[in-house]
């Protein structure tokens, strides 16, 4: 696979960044993730937009201009791609200095990183749904910016690993947050909940666009957390995330939700936003 | 200078990593960060113990053995120093693997980067006390384990840099937790106050000999944290820190601690700090 790194395209195996990027000491940078369906990035703008908020939150003095858009060419170029689905990554750094907390000098360079592979939905976990644990949310308090610190992150996905579960939901105060790499809502008497877009949760593309879709279809909903002790209340749940696209979950904690099989709200939501996909790169 | 980088040593500017390394996509990695005095390095056992503690809160699969000395000796015979105070930093993080949260296989090498460098205390600080300012405590929960997900620490660090002061402190629910890269004492009628090891601070290498040096010379310490509203009412303040040994602090957001001097207790626990020193290193 070819990628790129600070400027060039090369090999992944001979892509390299000094020890001195501030990304490599710090978790000095932010990332986006993209979905790319028919050669089209899905929701560009939205990305963009989120990903210029982030390097503007963690004060990376950079503003983008058309770099997603020709980076992402570039390497399905590169990589001779002509697959339907791409997943395509980015991440800018802080740039490179001496180890000191202290910001670079202003005219220091950003460090850039980026690669694009296809990539499949998981069409079993898609139809028959997934089973997720709850965690503890150990992660710092700018869970809005999309940064490289994802430490507890990928502690809280090792532990759903463990569990024989594919997710692991943050619970931060009694409160569920989101998963480690997704959005989650859940639905109650035909109603939709997510957690409002707070400093706990990234607010994701799927997830915002899940939104608006659901209130375009005359489906309720309320950005509201759902509070730990209500989790068996429920009557359906689902990621949201730019691979998982809408995923549903049948079982957290190894108990079943509502009664264990793909909730009706899931699958309509499901089909309204392959449509979404369609009506937007098709 | 020439650094150490997975198994090689090497001139800084091409020192790299693979851009498969966690540490650079995840800051899934921990660090540690030592002094030498006279070509010793002060509390080796102490830092070697928190190190590997640091590898196994995050689960990297690694028990350290004589690296640190052995890197050390390395470093200090490839760079020539023979200067008298040195700072030596290492990491480790969980080794090359596709992006992805998940562990990798149980076999990967891990990652493994140091370099060593001439450091003289600056004097000035030490001597007359420096202005600091409190910052909201974002971090995450886990502030226990040395890990190298330390956007937050150099997001607060540049706050202070903006107020023309030398570094932050984290309040945690209005409590003062410890600074961006030292932890943090306060003194009140002769008797000393620092927060207790709990998840919320490191537990430096010399904050725990301050603690220790103060019990053995019969000066009382209260583990516990000070309120950031009786911040007015303390008559001494300082940091601790590898580099920073006992650095006074004179001002805290701009009001004077105390009569803005440099404390008694402060004077007698640098005293003491370098007598320990001179007996460790010497």
């Amino acid at each position: 696979m070819i990628v790129f790194i600070d400027g060039k395209y090369v090999e992944e195996e001979d892509a390299k960044v000094s020890v001195k990027d501030r990304g490599y000491v710090f978790a000095d940078g932010v990332y986006e993730g993209f979905r790319a369906y028919n050669e089209k990035i899905f929701k560009y703008e939205e990305h963009k937009t989120r990903f210029q908020r982030s390097l503007d939150e963690l004060r990376i003095n950079y503003v983008l201009d058309n770099e997603i858009q020709e980076i992402y060419e570039g390497l399905k170029k590169a990589n001779g791609y002509d697959t339907e689905k791409l997943f395509y990554y980015m991440h800018i750094t802080r740039g490179q200095s001496p180890r000191a907390h202290d910001f670079p000098k202003k005219d220091t360079p950003v460090g850039m990183y980026a690669f694009l592979l296809p990539k499949e939905q998981n069409m079993q976990k898609y139809n028959e749904g997934i089973s997720v644990c709850t965690v503890p949310d150990n992660r710092w308090a700018r869970c809005d910016i999309k940064c490289i610190a994802l430490t507890a992150n990928c502690l809280a996905n090792q532990i759903a690993i463990d569990n024989n579960c594919s997710e692991a939901l943050f619970v931060h105060d009694g409160m569920i947050t989101e998963g480690t790499r997704t959005n989650v809502f859940f639905v109650k008497n035909n109603e939709v909940y997510t957690h409002a877009k707070t400093n706990r949760i990234l607010a994701g593309v799927t997830r915002n666009t899940v939104v608006q879709l659901c209130e375009e279809n005359g489906i309720t909903v309320h950005e509201f957390p759902l509070s730990c002790d209500k989790l068996e209340d429920i009557d359906e749940a689902f990621l949201t995330g730019t691979t998982e696209e809408i995923t549903p979950i049948v079982q957290i904690n190894g108990k079943k939700v509502g009664s264990g099989e793909v909730g009706n709200i899931t699958k309509k939501l499901q089909k309204i936003f392959k449509n979404e996909v369609q009506r937007y790169c098709y």
